[in-house]
């Protein structure tokens, strides 16, 4: 078994500086089980609100310690999501895509981490102010919802600025790290592990349809986009600022620069979008992966995952990525 | 002197794997000289075709061994711009923007080593077969122009592909590198060495007026957006595939979003844009710097700039990014 430890490792009490990312949806009990056990921490997807599949997800993850993520402003409408599930004692709760200030006390009173998940240098001023003890620094590279900046500068940026203020708090990178030389690359450019999504999402354990998981084997990098359509066919109030990145397919093509019209057929379209998504249709619905997708090429499990991305940036790691320094 | 060698500096017979971009106006002698004497390679950038301003660049490098780049699709229309100064023995020739193959042979003839700078994979694909020496994978996070993939993803995806297809080609990374942290990720993502474009902008050699480098100085990484209105504002005809990155000024505020009215007003407001860059008005122009802007917070000289970023990258490596492996 690899060793690669930072201070993330020693303050959550883990083995390895990789976190799951809570995606809504596809990050059940299951797959955040599957990566504590492996040596990380797993996250349960909040997703918009749904009390009784929360439940079941944690159920699903058994005696696996795990943590849970919420969509901020979705959270404000249902605030007892976060009431029950304190009550399972996650280890950590994350919060992004919104203010956290509304339930940072009752977090912290429970006793579990706060991770602050943040799109650009406002949020993390805004995390800071909250008294996080993990940012995660998310890049536009990322699948799902996000925003512009990438990873690559957001990442250091945010490093020099919790250094100078708030020094003991850890920072994740997220966003674009599928493998050993992405976790390597974070640890090079200030973080202190990795926030990781579309390479679980990948995972046998991750809540995703067969035909959803083949069009990313299927994808190169290029093949996702930034848009608006999956939130707007979905009818959901997503703040103007974050955007999702899904894969390009035809329902993509379809909407993306067409919003308008879209919005005026979301009465059809919207329950056409979950046919799809349930039905595991990869056409005619959002299938929620990123850029990383070009650095995925099987579906495996989530244990197996985590071990290669730690014995690969040990590796990356030990030969200096190739360069002789002497 | 620290020492930081890769496959690069061993075949472009360099010191450090560290290549100024070949910047439009800004990349002139001086600034790529001053990069070559530093252990780097400097390009100077060949712009919308200027015969006069180029000689006049190659003069002011004087007897330093520099490159030369060009925007490809607009090389096409003044192909003798190349023929001219492969009389001056440049040691590399770039190619950004376009098709290479209308050039491939007379900078192979030349003895220059051909660098074809990719946006994605397709570009990838392409400079695998005009048989690159050098692949650039440039991310979005870039100032100036370029397109939609991070290099966080792009440079792993593009090192699989040339890993599996033709082994013996150097891969760089541009976009978002500013820092010896950035270097160090680079290498750890898969890439020989780094392309330098916003953080040299911000070097004393530049050809950068002071105010423009004040706005760098004064910029977080949150201040710059991906827009076509600089290229519409000038009536240049870039491709649609590429967009240029600016900051977020006045000018950027007034047009982006309202790009339609901009083409009808290109008559007016293309001197306007062209007087306020040559002026170095911070606010009414075009002020091209990327996202590692808010990494940036002097305007130095560029050996000094070239020197840090090999001293960070060795400590990060050394130090494994602060992460322990025993």
């Amino acid at each position: 078994m690899a060793i690669l430890t930072t201070r993330l490792t020693r303050v959550l009490n883990i083995r390895y500086p990789i976190v799951s990312a809570p995606m809504a949806f596809a990050g059940g009990g299951a797959l955040a089980a599957a990566v504590s056990r492996a040596g990380g921490l797993g996250l349960i997807g909040g997703g918009y609100g749904d009390a009784g599949w929360l439940k079941e997800q944690f159920n699903a993850a058994g005696d696996a310690r795990v943590g849970v993520g919420f969509i901020t402003w979705s959270l404000r409408k249902s605030p007892s999501l976060l009431t029950d599930v304190l009550k399972r004692r996650p280890a950590a709760v994350m919060l992004s895509f919104g203010d956290p200030r509304p339930f940072v006390d009752e977090i912290r009173a429970a006793g579990a981490a706060l991770i602050c998940q943040c799109q650009d240098m406002h949020h993390v001023k805004d995390a800071l102010l909250v008294g996080a003890d993990v940012v995660v620094a998310q890049g536009a590279e990322a699948g799902g919802h996000g925003a512009s900046r990438a990873t690559l500068t957001l990442l250091p940026e945010a490093a020099d600025f919790i250094a100078a203020r708030a020094p003991a708090t850890l920072l994740l990178a997220a966003g674009g790290i599928a493998d050993g030389r992405g976790l390597a690359a974070a640890l090079m450019l200030g973080g202190d592990g990795v926030l990781v999504g579309t390479r679980l999402w990948a995972s046998n354990e991750a809540l995703v349809k067969e035909r959803h998981h083949a069009a990313i084997v299927a994808s190169s990098g290029d093949d996702t986009l930034r848009t608006r359509v999956p939130d707007i066919a979905r009818q959901l109030a997503w703040p103007k600022e974050f955007t999702a990145r899904i894969h390009r397919n035809a329902f993509a093509d379809r909407w993306h620069g067409r919003e308008q019209e879209l919005e005026r057929s979301a009465a059809i379209e919207g329950p056409r979008y979950a046919l799809a998504f349930t039905e595991g249709d990869p056409d005619n619905t959002g299938v929620w992966f990123g850029e990383a997708a070009g650095l995925i090429h099987a579906i495996e499990p989530a244990a197996a995952i985590v071990e290669r991305m730690v014995t690969e940036a040990r590796l990356r790691l030990e030969s200096y990525g190739g360069a002789a320094l002497a």
